[in-house]
């Protein structure tokens, strides 16, 4: 029986402990864990073999089957993922500020662990390996979710690791996965806030929505983006196509691929047929409307256009479909965004100081680009050298989380005798 | 009729007017609602007139009616307060973090504000001043609900600032108040978060836990303090006694006031004493258990010596009462504080540095002390220039939160045309 209190408790323990070690003994347990990983390497296929099989039985689709599959060549991936973690830098213990106030108190502000974390996430197994070895290197303790599809492979991979945590005399609840697969317990985790400090969940808007609603613990909501680009009337349009194919066709599945496409007036006409010619190569359909629709029903290049329906501006639409409107003005462009976007990741494509300034001022989304590609947002991009989720809320972290967001700080205050007068 | 979903868009609306504002514009704002505070003080001490008159006739004790008063002196402290926020640096727009990744891609994080701010707070009146000027030093809009016991006063200081923001040009969605007694708009308000990014309760155990449970909303908790001093065997005893005197008496019914002394057994017999006396001079009473109790009973000088409950250990007094206890050592006092704080504010006294360090290092509360009073777990003292609540949460703001804390951040990454290999 799955006594989520008492994990809660073990985790508040081991979350102790992880919090005083040094970045060496951190280090120590994730180069067992790579070990142990490539040792039991047989032992996790076979389990991920049956989780295979059972999808199979109950005919997900070869999409789904291959997100759930490991092989030697995967599970070697996450070996070197779990090494590389090792040289990244240790953000605990930081101090962040250190001044001396003038009653000559030494006040400092110092990174500490989070204390236990809580991750709900759905298919894919090597989550598993990546949050538990980014929250021991942070010094947090975890409690795993995963989706019933994986279970084998998420139980075999969390025994490897508390196979290496007992090697190198940490607590094995440093990292725990409740095996349940009973649904109740996903909200009994969230109302853990006695043990448990943060709620990540990664999965689509209803893991988020039901995160939001039923927990009492501070939940990071994030990863759902309807993003945008806007073609200013200066904008490169060789470069915009390139962009906007890049954002659009890269990796359509992902929350920072582009959902829609903003046109100034001046640059509709010449520019609308040719992004819809070198969208249409990959097989991306447009659903347009007004001027947008006319242009690309006049001359498509080939492109698949229909007129967008009253909710095609808010999809997030995760596949090779996206939405194209003319908008009057840069206004009507920031108007647009701010209707409709997730405040995930939205651009402008332009040549105009003014209007790229005041776009970068006006839209608040997480990132905001100048002349890019939406798909940088993104912690590996942006130099974190890991990510653990991209936030679009506003408290705590905001944009790819990386290490650094998975502590939070303390106030140290150092008297010699002070009193408050 | 309360419309909250319209005051919800309302706010959004004003949050973006107000987020774009420079600092020079937020400052004329604040001169003007000083200045219509005083211009205005006559009526709103008439409006508080009403709620005293009310408060005596529900019989309200003396201290919560003084707590409502408004006079003149206070008004103008309100209005002191308000130009001295003119002063304070402006945090949003600060570039808190800027470089060039290896592909030419500028990426920095940029401070902005957090958007739309719902404050729930108890009695004072001042608070409406303090939270609105604040909220709009830094462009947040404010959706306030204050306690009925000062809806009369509440309203005319918001009539006051809306006034204002009118005269220099603003929107008086900015800051908005629910003005409908009724409960269930709390709740309401707890639920819109299509509209309201931070929900922050300023009261009692009651409000946070509703806020906690019932809201979709990040919400700050805190203001919690049961509060900890742990008197280890090379303390100075004199300042000793002073440092304990000032955290449980100076202003007993606040947050960062001493609930337990914890006492080395090798100080004891020595210091138990000497500091009862000193206490007991200013009518605290002390609740002992084990060693403790003996030494007291024996010699208390003169204070009031209770044996402990059950649960005396896991109370905020915040009043005149102490919670006593000899531990076995610094393992035994870190685990007494890891049992029974609330992470407000803990501290040792001692002149053993590994003691001092090890003490630091384990004990992760909001703020941690060494050889000074708990009292100074606040954002006037820590110079923060302005305090909007004491956060004992781990995610976003811990300990005393200023204008930085009523901020986020987004990314801005400007290529050249670049796109994701």
């Amino acid at each position: 029986m799955t006594n989520l209190d008492q994990m809660g408790k073990n985790a508040k323990v081991a979350g102790r402990q992880l919090a005083v070690l040094s970045t060496a003994q951190k280090n120590e347990a994730l180069l067992a864990i790579a070990a142990e990983l490539e040792q039991q390497m047989g032992l996790v296929l076979g389990q991920n073999a049956l989780d295979i099989a059972a999808g199979r039985e109950k005919g997900l689709s070869a999409a789904i089957l291959d997100r759930l599959l490991l092989n030697e060549q995967r599970v070697a991936g996450l070996v070197a993922d779990t090494r590389r973690i090792v040289d990244l830098p240790d953000p605990v213990g930081e101090e962040m500020m250190g001044r001396v106030l003038p009653n000559g108190l030494r006040l400092s502000k110092r990174r500490i662990p989070i204390g236990v974390l809580g991750v709900i996430y759905e298919a894919r197994p090597n989550v598993t390996i990546d949050i538990a070895t980014l929250s021991l290197k942070t010094g947090n303790a975890v409690i795993l979710r995963g989706g019933s599809e994986t279970l084998h492979s998420n139980l075999a991979l969390v025994n490897v690791i508390q196979a290496a945590l007992e090697k190198v005399g940490l607590p094995q609840a440093a990292v725990q996965y409740i095996d349940n697969p009973d649904r109740a317990l996903v909200r009994e985790l969230l109302r853990l806030d006695q043990y448990v400090d943060m709620i990540i969940p990664r999965g689509g808007n209803n893991l988020h929505r039901l995160c939001r609603e039923e927990s009492n613990i501070p939940v990071i909501t994030g990863g759902i983006g309807i993003c945008h680009l806007y073609v200013d009337e200066s904008a490169d349009l060789t470069r915009a196509v390139d962009i906007v194919e890049n954002a659009k066709v890269q990796r359509p599945s992902v929350c920072n691929a582009l959902d829609t496409l903003l046109v100034h007036p001046a640059v509709a006409d010449q520019f609308l047929p040719t992004v819809a010619g070198r969208l249409a190569e990959s097989g991306v359909s447009l659903r347009a409307t007004g001027r947008a629709l006319e242009i690309l029903q006049q001359d498509g290049h080939g492109a698949k256009v229909d007129p967008a329906g009253p909710d095609d501006f808010d999809q997030e639409w995760l596949a090779l479909i996206m939405g194209v409107k003319v908008v009057e003005d840069l206004d009507a462009a920031i108007h647009h965004i701010h209707t409709h976007s997730t405040e995930h990741s939205d651009g402008i494509l332009t040549n105009d100081w003014a209007n790229a300034t005041r776009f970068v001022k006006e839209i608040n989304s997480s990132a905001v680009f100048v002349n890019a590609s939406t798909r940088f947002n993104d912690g590996g991009q942006f130099g974190l050298g890991a990510e653990v989720a991209v936030s679009t809320q506003k408290l705590h972290a905001r944009g790819p989380m990386g290490l650094e967001e998975l502590t939070t700080y303390k106030w140290v205050c150092v008297g010699a005798g002070h009193v408050r007068p």
